[in-house]
């Protein structure tokens, strides 16, 4: 297929997507998935129309209930009326590559409902592009016209952050015991939270869970106006999921009311333009390293330990990036 | 003070390090966990002495007891008369910059066992270099003589890549129930594995996910010599503990044997120096993407989506590197 009628197909793709054909979406995000020229030239013809929907990231260490409490979620949203796609991202060994859950089990219940989408996103790992790549398949959805988008994912420390910088409001889902609500305040995800849910709220230990996080969150207070919510939930049984939201919903009011939704969405811009550039950094550096002669000799000479790691590497990036 | 000065205080500190006085152990891990021309020169200085000592990686996800199995595999270490280090990296907020841990409060009791060291470090999160900060820290560490180095880490996918990146011996601690055994599957963390522990095997459930974790071995089994034991433990009271134990230098012995151990290390040395080059050139481009006049315009263009977030990227990228 020559680049012309690949162009042409794509902008025909683009507008299906536009008028909310399910298999057209699923094509795009696919595209944008894999990246490159395609996924590049979707993006360019999709942007004008993004922005439109309110991204909500839900995010949480394994087995709190993440996939229960966005399925609940979904039922609570569509009683409004309003239409939601969801994204749940992975984590993928780079071994393997690709990711080992397809699309939810648990949120079969919606697969008849138009108005729902559904996705696994394969996270591609350690080679950078996370955010980059969930802002563009946010993108895809937001031109098929969804109001409300919700990012699932698993995990503690990074993935956590290219959640927030990727969302307006970031829910952060913890379980009373196993010790979650320490590790929560270890690994600085309080600060990335915009409202709080102790999830399983009919285990034993809830309330003490969520006195603690409400202590916690006295304690990594920052000065911001907006004072983050946190509620007890049981998703399964669906209670507290109204509450929950509620929380977000007010979440956005606070956003729009405060001018704050348009501070933010500038600095994601600039933070995910820093890392695309990145990005082409270093696939422009990986293919220079694997083609540059000396990196063999330097390896051998680290074995020989005549050398040490940061003099071969400063040596490398002369080589690489003088020429 | 100047450079010579400075030069001449880190040889005195790096022979301090090599009669292993504790203060000085302590000084040179933080010197080459701020990076920088120090952190170079201290690596340049002990580089000749490393890659003497065993590297154990422990990780899982939050809660399942990581730190409790390494106080009683220290306890058991101990008993060998070997002498171990542990480096606890703690995911770090990229907002407050620090590890909200400190030195870990479960291990006190070996606090005066002088052929014991323990240290928590901060894992600088998104900017990089995790694998080569910590590959550092175990050159101070086995330059200062230690047998055994044990890293510790929290977190699913990232984090988990990078243990495995540096250390010989992987051990992956899960725990019963709250669907640890789907989501290790599911994260891939099956695959970077060399010893199992299923912890907290008083709980109920524990054979059950032991029985799971066989099972998935089966599934992801890799055509290599080296099939990943799994073991029952409750670290809290100690049992189970000697398994572990038993599985480590077994392992150890495997690499060994088999030479696996030399390929790895020149593999891990081979990534590692990937990763150097990559934190040079990062650190080159966010200096010219704060000093490119350009970005500022493209960001008002992209909020006025008259361009699109790649196309902007790639202009900045060849403003930076075709200068």
């Amino acid at each position: 297929m020559n680049i012309e009628s690949l162009t042409f197909s794509l902008a025909d793709l683009c507008r299906e997507v536009a008028q909310g054909q399910r298999r057209s979406i699923a094509r795009a995000l696919s595209i944008v998935e894999d990246g490159g020229a395609a996924a590049a030239e979707v993006v360019r013809l999709l942007f004008p129309a993004s922005g439109t929907a309110h991204v909500i990231g839900i995010t949480g260490s394994p087995g709190v209930g993440k996939s229960t409490l966005v399925d609940a979620l979904i039922s609570r949203i569509r009683e409004d009326n309003l239409s939601v796609a969801v994204l749940a991202i992975d984590p993928t060994s780079p071994f393997s590559g690709g990711a080992l859950l397809g699309d939810r089990v648990r949120m079969q219940s919606h697969t008849l409902d138009k108005s729902v989408f559904i996705r696994s996103m394969a996270n591609r790992g350690h080679t950078g592009g996370t955010a980059a790549a969930t802002g563009d398949a946010i993108r895809v959805l937001e031109a098929a016209g969804f109001d409300l988008i919700i990012i699932e994912t698993v995990g503690v420390g990074q993935s956590e952050l290219a959640i927030a910088q990727t969302a307006d409001t970031t829910v952060i889902v913890l379980m009373p015991g196993s010790g979650d609500d320490i590790q929560a305040i270890k690994s600085g995800i309080m600060e990335i939270g915009d409202v709080f849910v102790v999830n399983k709220g009919d285990l034993p230990g809830a309330n003490k869970t969520y006195s603690e996080i409400l202590a916690a969150m006295e304690l990594t207070r920052t000065s911001s106006a907006w004072a983050p919510p946190v509620s007890l939930a049981t998703a399964e049984t669906e209670e507290g999921v109204e509450q929950v939201w509620e929380n977000i919903l007010s979440h956005r009011r606070f956003l729009e009311r405060s001018g704050e939704l348009a501070v933010r969405r500038t600095q994601k811009m600039q933070a995910e333009l820093e890392e695309l550039v990145g990005d082409l950094a270093r696939s422009c550096l990986q293919d220079s390293f694997r083609r540059c002669a000396r990196v063999q000799e330097l390896l051998d000479s680290l074995a020989r330990k005549t050398i040490d790691p940061h003099a071969a590497a400063s040596e490398i990036f002369r080589a690489i990036f003088s020429t």
